[in-house]
């Protein structure tokens, strides 16, 4: 009998700014049970602990027991996988001011072993252990969601660099001049342009200057989302349809230059924008085509996230779980 | 007794488009003995190896035989670690056309184990051995040279990619409006900037479009190099030290891209334009300063390559050997 027999599930914790889910998942990627508390319900660390591990003791035992478990991962804003520690996450009532040692609190509370990392590595470490990077040992998996974050695979593992904050691709500067300003302070970074709320931004701006007819033009421009965009391109609006064009395109230009980097065999694209499906996926791969060095032209696959989108962060949470 | 002090020695092969220089070199980085033959003297790579063998037999005779070396490192214009094969390489005569294992030819040759990779990710490996990044597990070497190339370290191994064409930093699109052509058939490169060659261009450009006084004027603008736009800096030349920081902002505007990439603890400058010092760092370094993330201010060191510069090519080349 194996450890895997002994202790056949892990626990993932997708923290969010809004919700924490939890579940217990088993070596296939099946999710056994699922727990969810609120992030901000709490001022202190200790309090969020305190409920989480109340909540899952109800799931735990659902499955037999915390013996059946092998560890746990979480997946979270600003996490660093090196100190397991959540560091001034700026959107969390309990982690914006400080250092907080997260893997920690959860491990001595759990008795079992704990990692963190932050979504975007943690969702690449999914789609490496259940998704469709299974095998795979070089790859690159791009998260499209109110951000862009990255999680860089070289030779099977993420790429965390010297202080654990490595795989921010989300800001690379794609327009060096007259770029939009970013969330992270700086200009034209490819977030700016290609999250979700890059987007509604350029349906913004692109409504405003021009005339050209658009369902688009029925919303109220400060309620448009990437959603709507999508719906109207969905129905063939020529407006909302440039607006994915141009979006896909520059993530296929920032993909030539990651190619350039690590070269590798995939780019998997993981997130709310991937469900525009062939409107956003065309034209990445068509601005890759375009801008990609010689050499590299062809060889890499672009797919959509293999994890279940409703329990993708979970799935890929629970993933760091796994290697502890 | 070790092996070490049985195969105290490796053979570099650096593998220039006109000169074929080898190096004995010892653990230390000491070179031993060297000899050397014109690389393009040959039209058939069976006669490059049969001259490189003859000119080795000496110097390998000088350090006791074959039987003292432990390996062969090769670092060569469009090498392939993976496979041990030159592919494509437009400036070889006997390489232009094809793919030829010269790993695999030279092994058979002289009867010991060789290893084959491109330049840059030569230097990467003679840095970790010999250099400044002894002890480093995360660091990017920068070639700047006649093109610009890397090597990028990742927990402490260079990255490949899925085909062993990884680390093409130099081919980064830096402008992508207006951007110059480069070698590679593409425009913006940061190499159709910031190589030797580019430094040449941003002179003959400055030149053409100012009236501004300079002592780069005295010569015929298709004859100016980086060597004289150097010297002229070093005089004081104005126009002289404006290229140079032009070439080190947008340089140092490319590192921070990197950064977001891997975060390395050092990025390490190798080759001609390393020659100007401060000339070039300063501005690198400001250039970095300013348009990295806030994350990761202030973490990475900028170094110039701590490998002997005449020989730092076949050091680096050499230090492939001892990892086969």
């Amino acid at each position: 009998m194996n450890e895997q027999d002994l202790k056949p599930y892990v626990i993932g914790l997708d923290l969010g700014g809004t919700n924490s889910v939890f579940g217990i998942v088993d070596s296939r990627g099946d999710i056994k049970a699922t727990t969810a508390i609120k992030t901000q319900a709490y001022d202190e660390v200790e309090d969020y602990v305190k409920a989480s591990v109340d909540a899952l003791s109800i799931i735990i035992d659902q499955v037999g027991g915390i013996e059946k478990i092998k560890g746990m991962g979480i997946g979270a804003p600003n996490g660093n996988f090196y100190s397991g520690t959540i560091e001034f996450a700026p959107n969390i009532s309990w982690g914006h001011n400080g250092i907080v040692p997260l893997a920690d609190m959860f491990s001595k509370a759990l008795g079992i072993p704990v990692g963190l990392t932050n979504d975007a590595n943690a969702a690449a470490i999914g789609e490496m252990t259940y998704g469709v990077a299974r095998g795979m040992k070089n790859f690159i998996v791009i998260t499209l969601g109110t951000g862009v974050g990255s999680g860089i695979v070289v030779d099977g593992k993420v790429v965390y660099g010297c202080d654990g904050f490595a795989g921010e691709l989300g800001h690379v500067t794609m327009f060096r001049e007259n770029g939009r300003s970013c969330g992270c302070g700086r200009f034209g970074c490819l977030e700016a342009y290609c999250s979700a709320t890059g987007v509604a931004r350029t349906a913004r701006e692109l409504l405003a200057s021009s005339d050209e007819p658009s369902l688009l033009r029925e919303l109220e421009p400060e309620k448009i989302t990437s959603l709507e965009v999508s719906i109207a391109a969905g129905k063939g609006d020529a407006l909302a349809k440039h607006i994915f064009d141009f979006t896909g395109e520059l993530l296929g230009e920032a993909c030539a230059n990651f190619a350039a980097f690590s070269s590798p065999e995939a780019f998997i694209f993981f997130g709310g924008l991937t469900k525009a499906g062939n409107l956003i996926m065309d034209p990445i791969k068509a601005g890759y085509d375009k801008h990609v060095m010689q050499i590299f032209k062809g060889k890499a696959k672009f797919l959509v996230s293999g994890l279940d989108g409703s329990s993708a962060a979970v799935l890929g949470a629970s993933a760091v779980g796994w290697d502890l």
